[in-house]
Parts: structure tokens; C-alpha cells; sequence
């Protein structure tokens, strides 16, 4: 930690200041330039309150040097994470392939779409049981019973499973029918689900807050490996930008950072994110392309009568060809379906 | 509900969506201009699948044409909505005045700060018990205990209590201790909480999330509302975007826009908009000059060793002079302190 | 400036970078901590070029201590800005409010503006006669005509006047005939046009940009003031967010930070920064609450027939009413309409 | 053009926007639903001022149906644009990737670094002599001296070369010189600077202005088109967003949204976008796997002693290898470097 003293602080002010970090059993590096005097932070920072020091009213700012995430940092742990998942693996030399309909609706259509997706080359089925939606009055999925529908497609199939869960209640029900939870993006900061994601001893795929910076993210799954889970993959769905003509903006650069920072796996749902369907399948391949390990697309038997999302679901067909498409992308990436 | 068909849209494709929409039982009037043709879908919109429509590649698209929100709607509840609180009312032409410390600490502490804002003018006690933190390493709040103290706060000064709720377990702790719920900006979306608070019986303080549009917010609200609570303020207290000289951007056109789409009371925080403490006075006058019906304001009686939110609270003699300043501005507005 | 080495950073590495900052003629402190060292450069880092150092690939980050704006710093000039314009000043004690339409349409109209905007209070007649306008097939103003209605109206009211000039072509011709020169949103980082406009003579009101910090504005400034030119005020407009009811978002916190870092006068524009005109009368109360110096509003004879930007002017009778209600925020701000 | 009527709207008021239009020579489609009624127009809107009808209270809102660009809507001019610049050609099947020094700095440094990306593949070269800087006190650029070396190093490898203009001046000097002017972010909306890019007669690359929805950018490209010059390319390079971990965000949906509603070519430039060279190749591949024409990639002979933009410089090396890298991803592309 960095402290810049105002350029008129006075003798007393910059004492004072170190006075506040020594007390607290940390030493103090002072730097006096012809402008400003830096005081620098030398111990354990968690022993020191930045309050008892921003309020002094000569200091100008104060520069944090090390990350808060732990656990989740690439600087403590280099290794890239790969976990298993049923027969499947996240992370390594995998590539990931989540397809599946935004919310399951009748047993018959998930058994269908499970089976159509994992011809093509899917890893995962995803189908949301719990739906997040902006108003009370919108279709919000069958819950257990969807959940059911998740179970009997992947005894059909193989396919591993994953579902949203947006509450204590849907992760104790869902713990019992999928194999990976999903915790959305509008609770990417609803730190008690974190926790009970932590505890729940299933794999968890953290969405990105619409407006989260990647600082946030990865401290919001710190919340979930410091219950002891270090089975986290995150998910790039998108960032609220002031740009209307895609639902949200992409951050493909995010994967970039995020393979500097972090040594979890990363997914891109470019469905969620343009919510257009004509754009699934260029920035499917960007993403592969920029070094994701995976990706979750929406796939629904008949798009036009979805219940939720329909405009951006590929049918059968499209999603065939995208990942026949996807092939010399993902071998270029030196990844495997698998 | 409009649909906009492209510009070389066929016969055959208008024909198709205007099947849809009158099989579903509602009608459709025919635009048809010389370069795109429009169709109008007149009667119930629930009973219709707008997906069932978009799909249809000859769409350009749809223009929703009423607000999905109805209780929080001032369309429908012209008068606008004025709830008791204890001893103080919100709403109306009552200026409701929330001060206190970001985060409980001790009884004494809030005691003596409870004290010090009620003599200042204040009408509420605020203070946090549950703390959403970034990272899971900081301090996150004292809990139950934090709730005794506000009782105690409360029960020594009269003031009516508000306190912030992350989980259905804070709610049900909360609901025998204080008098207001307070549902943070991290939380907004968090449906399930949303409605356990709808049905806690208390009434709901709903801060504006962190990238959510005033449409999101006030559909937020409607989750509460629609679980019988019709006892709602909205509190606006910044929203991300790209300028980082200051924490989040007060949006106060925000007071402006919410007074003409619904009729809840609109509270505004300039204490953590800003993150520093010189900006709450400004934004405070500027928030009471543009027609909010209160403020929440941070207050510690020694900010410099605040546990949380530090730099951003105001010590007591602040305060009493921001409220000083603040009469004539509250006297201009037509509300009185109460 | 500060250097944060990484943390596994080499004392070679490190060596390296204190040679390039003390070969430039500066002087270094090392602050080594436990996990990071941190390198101070102390003298004048206009002779040390940052890329020399960034390109070190065990530098973490550089973080600059010191503004690049100098004449625009408060630092060095603590003394508030004022200067006259015509028969009015802008700064100091002085309320400002220019008042005016959109675009100057006939002599007439804008002699009829001007007579009833001063009648009510204005001490400037706004009037684009030059208007960057995002279609080209859109109405650009009537140019060197727009100018001599601009000197004609105030011949007749001794208003002073200003104008949004968008090129030098334009700011040749506006110096024969306004008072102060208009930099608009678009053009703030158009420093070609900057530069002339601190070559004319002619004070400036320079807009910010639509996505501009707060920091880009002040440097902005400085490209003005560098060419000699010092009569500069800052005019906040609104910034481009996600939120949509507005057409920007007006950040008048903007207006608490200029008073910290800058001795220039703020203005603020509600008419453009929401466009609707039923906000105009409660952002402007904010703004005069909240410091600032002056306001500027659209108003036109006859909304319903403006040329441009219609639905955000106020007719003669909304802007009366609006300076009658704004008499006492002006009086609690201190300052004076004169 | 759709007119939405307030729910409560009179017939009065409805037959007056009705007069509105049919004054102006165009017809109207009335769609009277049970909750509001909805006005379709119908005819050439160039003839009709929205303000007259906006101004009316009884109107919501006025829907636009189609853009106001017509030169660079694909929906006029279906089959993509393709142009040759001196012994190249950019869009169609062609990959284009222009490298080069951010600011041009001796003519030495420029011939080599024209020798070493023309080498590794590049088709053109870039340079900066006329370097829009935040602060004016920051290195501005050789101005006509960088032109001449861009001209002799053109001479010297037979490369395309592109020089970014910031001034009418800076265009006439250009046109001697170079072989295509860029127009860059920061003067996106500089309408006279495009207007006059128009006239010059040379091909033009426009960047996207850092807050520039899509719309607005393809308008500002019908501002250089209705000047008669129609060999325009489109260059995403990146959006001011809150993430600050990139310097800007790069959005490469944008490439697929362009693909949709213009014939343009479109380039993508990482450098800018991220500023960080370890991400430029991964989003380079990216790029090009998402529909791309082409890249713009800052290439440096000596990053550490680049005079702006050190950071995000490939060296000679470097580049090389990402030209290797990114072979295979344009042979998928379907367009080749030529």
C-alpha cells in the first residue's frame, strides 16, 4: 500500500500518518520528492485500517499494490485449474461445449435437445429451472421439476448437467439433480449464495455482474473458494455498456486479463450477451480464438416458441454447423472437446 | 405492442405474424408505409409469446409500448404513496432525514450517535448489521448484535430504525429489531430476497443496483410489491460508469424521471454515490432542490477510525452544520423535517 | 510518479529502471516491502519518458502522483476565476444564466427570445448558429447569418452572446459578432479547433466531452489557456451512460470535484444533459445548490416549431416561472444574477 | 415513423398530431388499441419536424423505423464495398493488416520497421505525424517531416501507407504524402474534419468514437460519403466503458452488428482497444475469426523507447510471430493477404 501525501502536507501530517501504520506493527518507507511525499506500506496490510488514514485530511490518495483474492490468484497458485465434471472435464487441455434451451420446459423437448446437442459435440447440458427475470409477472421456470428433467436427460444421455440457482433453497434442491451449479449475474455480489455455492460441494460456474469490473469477479469467487470449493469456472456473459444494438457488450479482452490474473478456467456465453442469434456464432469462434476454455450457447428445439430468449437460441441445424465450424478453431487452440 | 416488419418483408411473412398474434386472440392493425409496414397488436399482451414473433426473420423489431410494472406504475396509482414509519412518516410532505454509521460497531458508539443526529434533525437511525464487502477478508458487519444495538438506539431516542438485509436469515432476524428493511444496490436483483422482504411486514428501502436502468429498478420494486408491501421508497445512490472521481455518478435526473413514472418516494444517498465526504453537503442541498423526499446520510462520531466507508461519513459537527444549511433548502421544497 | 515492481521482480530489473530515471537527470527511492518493492522518482518527470519503463516486463504499474494540467490547477492558481463578458461577468459572486434557443432560426424570433430571457433574468442569449448534428442531411444552422442575428439582438437587449463554433472557418467569423465562443461535447478533444479557440481573443465555454473525465476536460482546458487564453469556463452537460429515460446523465458531483481541482467557473446545461423539458426546472435548482456559477437553458418562442431540439426548450412563460423559483436558491448560493 | 400516444390521449389531441402530418404531405395509419392508440406515418419524414409533434403532451414517444444513413446502409447498397489503395486493396476477400510506430519518429526507425511488418505480411504501413494527446504538453508529433518519411518509406517497400489526420491543415499536408487518412476517435464527430476527408479525394478509415453507438458512427461515415467519397472503411478500436483493466473495451459484436446494416469493410485495432501489448494477439485472432477485414497492429523497432504508447508495441519479433499465428485463422477467414 502506497500513500501520497497533498504537496502542501506538513511535517506533522506525514507523523501523524506514520505514526497510524507503526502503531500498527507495520513500517513505513517514506519517499520525499520535490512535489509530494510518498509514504510506503511495509507488513501486513490486513492489520491496518485505510480509513484511519484516508481521513486525514493531508493524504491524497492511497494506491493498493496487491490484490484482496487469494485463493483465486494466479500469483499464488500458477498452475491452470482443471477440474472433472461427470464424464467431462473443465479446464486444461479441454474445451468445454455448454449448449442447451435457456429454461427447460416438458421433459420430452430437454431429452430431445440433449441428445441433438451431444451428437453435435456438446460436453454439457445447460437449461435453466430457475429463471432470474426483471419482472415478477414473467414465466420463472419449473423449479424441481425441471430439475428432474436435467436428471433423466443426463441417465439418458451422459451429458453433465448445469442449472442456475438463485437461491438457498434452489441450491439445496438442485445439489440432488445436476452436476454443476450456475450462479447468475445479477447474483454475482449476492454474497450469501456465494458461500452456500461454496458449501455446496458441487462445481460452480460464476456469470460476471453486468457492471462488475474483473477485480469484483474474482473476489466474489474468492466468497466461493473460501468455503472451501476450489471447483469454480468463471462465465464472460456480457457487460452493460451504452451501446443498445447488442443486449450487452462482450468483453472478450476479459478472457486476456483474466488468464494473467487467475488460474481458473474461463466460458463465454456469446448468447446471453448479443441476445441476437446472427451473432452467436462469429463471436463463438472469437472466443475460442482469444483463448476461452469453453463456451455456453443456447440451443432450443423450436426457437420460435421458446419461453424465454428465443431470439437468441441457434435450432438443431445451426448449432450443428457451428460446431462443425468450431473445429479447426478449438484444434488451433490446442484444446479437445471432450 | 408494435412490430416492425424489414423493409422487403413479403406478404407471406406479415400474413404469418398477424396469424400468431389473432390466434392467440387478440387483433392486429395493418400499417403499411412505403418503405416498412407496422403492425399494431391490440388487446391482452400476456396471452402472447413475443418470441413466437421475433423469430420470424422478416421482423425488424418490437417496441414494447407499456411498462411491464403495474403496482409501482403511476399510470395506475396516480396519488403519491406516503407510508408511517414509527414515529415519522415517508412520502408526502414529509423530508425524511436516514443518519448514522455505515456499519454498527458498539452500543455506546451508536447510542451516542443516535443522539447526536436525532438533535441535529434526523428522522431515522441507519446503521449496517449485514455488510456486503467486496472482498470476503473484510469486516462483514456485527449481525444480530448489530440489530440489539439499533433496538437500544432506537428505544433510548425514539428514532424510527433502518438496516440493510442480505439474506432471508437477516430479514427474519431483522423483522423483531428494526423498523425498516434496507435492500442494497449488490441485491437489487436478487429476486428471492426481493419478495421474502415483500413479505416481512416491514416497510422496504430499494436502492437502485449498481448498473440498473430506472425500468429495472422500479420492476425490482414491483417483486416487493407484488407480495402485498405496498410500503416502498426507492433510494438513488450512484451508478457505475466510466469517471472514477468519485466512487459511483449521483444520478439526480433519476428523482426527476421517478416522479413521473411512479409513486413511491425517491431517497437519496450522496454518501456512498460519492465516497467522499466533501460532496455529501453539495449533493445533499442539490438532492432536496430537485424534489427527493429525503436523504441518508452517513455519520460517525469518529470517522477516522470508522471499521467501514470512512472517508465518505461525516463527523457530528458536519453534520449539524449540513443540516443547519439544509433547512432553507428543505423549507423551499414544501417539506418539513418530522 | 511511483513504480510498483512485480512482485517476483529482480534486482537486475529493478536496477534497470532506476538507471533509466536517474540517467534522465531524477533521483530514485526504493521502498522494498515483503512482497513488493516500490520506486519513487523524485524531480521533473517531463524529461523521463513512462514507456521506457512500462516496457520493463517486471514493472507492475506506474502510477502518476501529480496532474498534467497545470494553468488549470488549483493547485498552483487557488484563486477562483472570474471575468467580465460584455456588461456581465462569469465567476466570482455572479449567478450566470445564458438563455436561448437551440438554433438561431429568424431575426425576428431570436430579438424576441433575447428581449424575453432578459425581461426574466438571463444575463447571455445562447443561440447555435453552427450545429454538429449526427445525420448530415440534418439541419446544420444558418452559419454567418445565425451570427448577425446573434450581434443584432444584442445590439437591441445589450445581452451578451454565445455561440457553439465547430471549426476556424467559424470561430473567424463568430469573433466579429459574439462575446464568448462555445466548444461543444463533440469538439472537446478536437484540439486543433481548442487551440484556435485560445488564439481568438474570445472567452470560452468549453462543454465536456460525452464521455470525458474529469481529467480530460481540465487537459482539455489547458490546450485553451496554453495559447494565452485564460478566460475559460466549464460547462457540464451530461455523460453518456447505460441509462436511457435521459438523454445523458447529468453528474453534477462533477460539479463538487471541479471545485476541488480547477479556479474555472462551472456551468450547467440540463436542457441538453436530460432533454425533457419537465427537467429542466429541478436539475436547474440542483446545479445552483450544488455551486454552480451559472446555468444554460434552452428556450424558444414556440417549442412546438423548433428547428432542432424541441422538446427540451422551455416557452417564455415555463423560463419566467423557472427564474422566479430559482431567486432564492440563487440567493442561498450567495451569488447574484447580474 | 411511429407515433405512441399517452394512455390518456384526447381525440383532440390526436387528431392535431394527425394534422401535424397530413400538413406536411404525409398520411396517417391509426392504430387505436385498448390502451393507446398508435399513430403510423406514412410517406417521406424529411419533409416532417418531430418537434412539431414531440411538443404535443399527449405524445410518449416517437419510434424511428428506419436510420438516417442511406451511402452506408447495407439495406441501399447490398453487395459489400471493396476499393484498392495503391498496390493493395482493403474488404472483399482481401485481409489487410496495417502495422506500424504509433508516432512516426525518425526516418531510419520508419524504413526499417516498413521492412520488418512488410516482411512478416502487413500490407500497409502506419504511422502517427499528427498525434491527438490528451495533454498539451505531451509529444505531439513531426507533422509534414513524419509524412515525408511515411512517403519515403512507402517509396522504399512498396507498402500502402495511412497517416491519422486531426486539422483541415493536416489533410491538405496528407494528400501529397499518403495513401489513405485516418480519422481518428477523438474526432469521430468532428463533422467538419469529415466533410473535408470527403473532399480530399483519398480513401479514409474512420475509428469509432470512444463513445459512439453504432448508429452514430455510421452516420458520421455518411458525412464523409455525401461528400462523394465512398472508399471508407470502419476501424473498431474499442469503448470507454468502467472496466479499467483494459484501457478501452473492445467490441468486437460491433464487427458482427457492422456486417449487418452496412456494405463497409471493417478493421479491428487491439493495440488501442486494450493498450497492453500481451493481449493484442489474442484478440487479433479473435478478430479475424469474428468476420474482420482486416487489423491494425502498433509495431515498434524499440518498444521501451517508443515516444507514445510504448506498452502496447509488438517488437519486430513479436509481430512476426503473431503474423505466423495468424495464418492459419485467415486461411479459415476465406480472405487472404495481399
Amino acid at each position: 500500500m502506497i500513500i501520497v501525501m497533498k504537496p502542501n502536507a506538513s511535517k506533522e501530517s506525514i507523523a501523524q500518518v506514520s505514526e497510524v501504520i507503526t502503531s500498527a506493527g507495520l513500517s513505513v518507507h517514506l519517499s520525499q520528492g520535490e512535489e509530494v511525499t510518498i509514504i510506503g506500506v511495509v507488513g501486513n496490510k490486513a492489520l491496518l485500517d485505510p480509513c484511519a488514514i484516508e481521513v486525514n485530511p493531508a493524504v491524497e490518495k492511497i494506491v493498493p499494490i496487491t490484490e484482496s483474492y487469494k485463493l483465486a490468484n494466479i500469483k499464488f497458485h500458477p498452475t491452470p485449474t482443471s477440474f472433472p465434471v461427470k464424464n467431462t472435464v473443465i479446464g486444461g487441455d479441454t474445451m468445454t461445449v455448454m449448449a442447451g434451451p435457456c429454461a427447460v420446459e416438458t421433459e420430452e423437448q430437454l431429452i430431445s435437445i440433449a441428445h441433438a446437442v451431444k451428437k453435435s459435440g456438446a460436453t454439457f447440458l445447460r437449461g435453466g429451472a430457475f429463471k432470474p427475470r426483471t419482472s415478477p409477472y414473467s414465466f420463472q421456470g419449473l423449479e424441481e421439476e425441471g430439475l428432474r428433467f436435467l436428471k433423466a436427460a443426463s441417465q439418458e444421455t451422459g451429458l453433465a448437467t448445469i442449472c442456475e440457482v438463485t437461491s438457498s433453497h434452489a441450491i439445496e434442491a438442485a445439489v440432488s439433480y445436476v452436476d454443476m451449479l450456475q450462479i447468475g449475474a445479477r447474483n454475482m455480489q449476492n454474497f450469501e449464495l456465494l458461500k452456500e455455492a461454496g458449501k455446496s460441494g458441487l462445481p460452480v460456474l460464476l456469470k460476471r455482474g453486468l457492471a462488475a469490473t474483473i477485480d469484483e469477479w474474482l473476489n466474489a469467487a474468492e466468497y466461493i473458494m473460501s468455503e472451501g470449493n476450489e471447483r469454480i469456472a468463471l462465465c464472460e456473459r456480457g457487460i452493460r455498456t451504452f451501446e443498445t444494438s447488442t443486449r450487452n457488450t462482450l468483453d472478450l479482452s476479459a478472457v486476456c486479463v483474466l488468464k494473467e490474473k487467475t488460474h481458473l478456467p474461463v466460458i463465454v456465453d456469446p448468447s446471453h450477451a448479443t441476445g441476437v442469434r446472427g451473432y452467436v456464432a462469429p463471436l463463438a469462434k472469437a472466443a475460442v480464438a482469444c483463448g476461452a476454455n469453453g463456451l455456453m450457447i443456447e440451443v432450443h428445439n423450436n426457437p420460435a416458441k421458446a419461453l424465454s430468449d428465443g431470439p437468441q437460441s441457434l435450432d438443431f441445424a445451426q448449432f450443428d454447423t457451428l460446431m462443425e465450424e468450431l473445429k479447426p478453431y478449438i484444434a488451433l487452440s490446442g484444446r479437445t472437446l471432450k
